[in-house]
């Protein structure tokens, strides 16, 4: 008789770090598992890590890899999901063209699917984390880039080569914008990230605005975004119109993409996010003002809720349109 | 013995005309006929001028009611598609929570389906015009308003509540923009639908421009996107000048909406597409100018291919989820 088929596992391939969950088929975490990724060493070592990492989890979840039902892989890209390899992630020299999913099909066996992890995330925001109960999820994540994600019914949208939702290359200042980390200019995540936010503050600063933001820096440190939210959490008048302004961007690319996906809620995770309130209030109140008038009250701003969990739970998340998960946790 | 179930009507109701179309169950025509649409006389006159146009088709078509496997209605929005009722229309008053397929339904007693007329045009498009072999299919229509559709395998993206793919309505010009009619700011309609570009052309001149755009108006009329194409062809610089910014306009929307739905093509319809070239140049030339280099040669634009018939095709497929249209016609 063969092992019953009641385990999904989840991996999470980051630049710095590995994650592995392991669930039951309603999405429920059995065992779970990270250490530090060492990328530089090769994708083979690497996925080498991962395979010991998975067994040893399923173990801790008290199965075997032939418990396996699923494995779902989240992984920066661009990568082609349907022959299931990393075309190229800018962080992860040597990945080009790796046959990624192969290799973990070999050990393991079972359906192994892989997605990229914008696209994952808002799958696990959307399954199991601040978008649960909502057949429509819109999903950025906001942190060295400007990533996204739709979600309808529990399937994520691809477009015709995976490459849909790159909500942070939206135009969103046509002339004269600032150069994006593509290339092109205008886009938001010129204006977002976590790299553009401190650009705009020395801007700023250097056009000779006072503020105590360099107070809060240790001398020789550069400046980052935590320092600029303590500066406006004490009241520097500078650091809080730079992230009223960073909302207002925001704001920009939200609306938009309500108005194109018409979601019900807009999930926003990534490591800006953690700025709360200073992020969040400027950005609901400049979308309410923005927004058109048969959009209001149709949805609401929510933070992430999944944390550094997002990329497992959206690897585990992409086994709900093969019907192996049952459904998203309570 | 009862009919045979071989035929699907196709309905199309517009501020100035209503149409109607009757395939066979492979989308290819049998039978059409329209005629003006008096919207002032009220949705009940109206929909009894519709229900005998479709008794007409489908006996033009050698069939008779008991021959009708489907019903697609294509109408102005908002509308709940899922309660069969018109909400409201700017253009035909008195429909406001007009309960239109019920009455239908009663007289025809088949499968009966509503859709908004954007969405339907794209779905048109898709299954038998400009999209024809594509399963990933963004449409504009650009003509008084501007909007939008998406169809993946010949399904709409509705969203939550129907609204998504109000691309007229993507904020292109973030600070001091034109108002849109619908009364926010920015809006791509408010710079690239006949009115603005007429208003973009006035003002230019206003500013002292000079032009003999007015040469083409006869006297006492106002100047329309028809006299403005003149004046470009016969060599009118600033005319020339207007189109090519409304061609960089729309190459904003047409950007966004690329990255954000990742099609294969993106088809352009609607009145104004009617200039050919004097838009479909500018337009392309400037996506190619701001489009992510991933996306360069995924996707072509093309000008839509159904004219007038439109609507009723794209109502004849909203079959198509309903395994009651075989195929789209080649």
């Amino acid at each position: 008789m063969s092992d019953p088929k009641n385990l999904i596992a989840g991996l999470d391939i980051g630049g710095t770090k590995l994650a592995v969950g392991v669930t039951d088929l309603y999405g429920r975490t059995v065992a779970e598992r990270r250490q530090p990724s060492d990328v530089k060493r090769g994708p083979d070592a690497v996925v080498a890590d991962t395979i010991s990492m998975i067994h040893a989890t399923v173990r801790e979840a008290g199965g075997s890899k032939g418990n396996l039902a699923f494995l779902g892989v989240a992984c920066p890209g661009p990568l082609s999901q349907k022959r299931g390899v990393v075309l190229s992630t800018p962080n992860m020299p040597g990945w080009e063209n790796y046959p990624l999913i192969e290799r973990l099909h070999c050990e393991f066996e079972c359906p192994t699917v892989l997605e990229n992890d914008a696209n994952a995330a808002c799958l696990g925001e959307a399954l199991f984390g601040a978008g649960l109960g909502h057949r429509f999820v819109a999903y950025f994540t906001i942190s060295t880039g400007i990533g996204g994600g739709f979600v309808q019914d529990g399937r994520v949208l691809h477009g015709v080569d995976g490459n849909a939702c790159e909500f942070g290359h939206q135009i969103i200042v046509p002339f004269d914008g600032a150069i994006c980390g593509c290339g092109c200019a205008g886009h938001l995540e010129a204006y977002a990230n976590g790299k553009s936010i401190i650009r705009r503050a020395v801007e700023a600063m250097e056009r000779g605005q006072k503020s105590s933001v360099m107070d809060f820096v240790q001398d020789g440190s550069p400046l980052t975004t935590r320092e600029l939210a303590e500066a406006a959490r004490s009241g520097d008048a500078l650091a809080k119109s730079i992230w009223d302004e960073t909302g207002d961007y925001l704001s920009i690319g939200i609306v938009n993409v309500v108005q194109n996906f018409n979601p019900s809620v807009v999930v926003l995770g990534g490591g800006i996010t953690n700025v709360g309130d200073l992020l969040f209030e400027p950005t609901r109140r400049h979308v309410d003002r923005r927004i058109m008038p048969d959009y209001k009250g149709t949805f609401t701003i929510e933070p992430a809720d999944l944390g550094d969990q997002v990329g497992v739970m959206g690897a585990i998340g992409l086994a709900l349109p093969h019907g192996i998960l049952k459904k998203a946790a309570a």
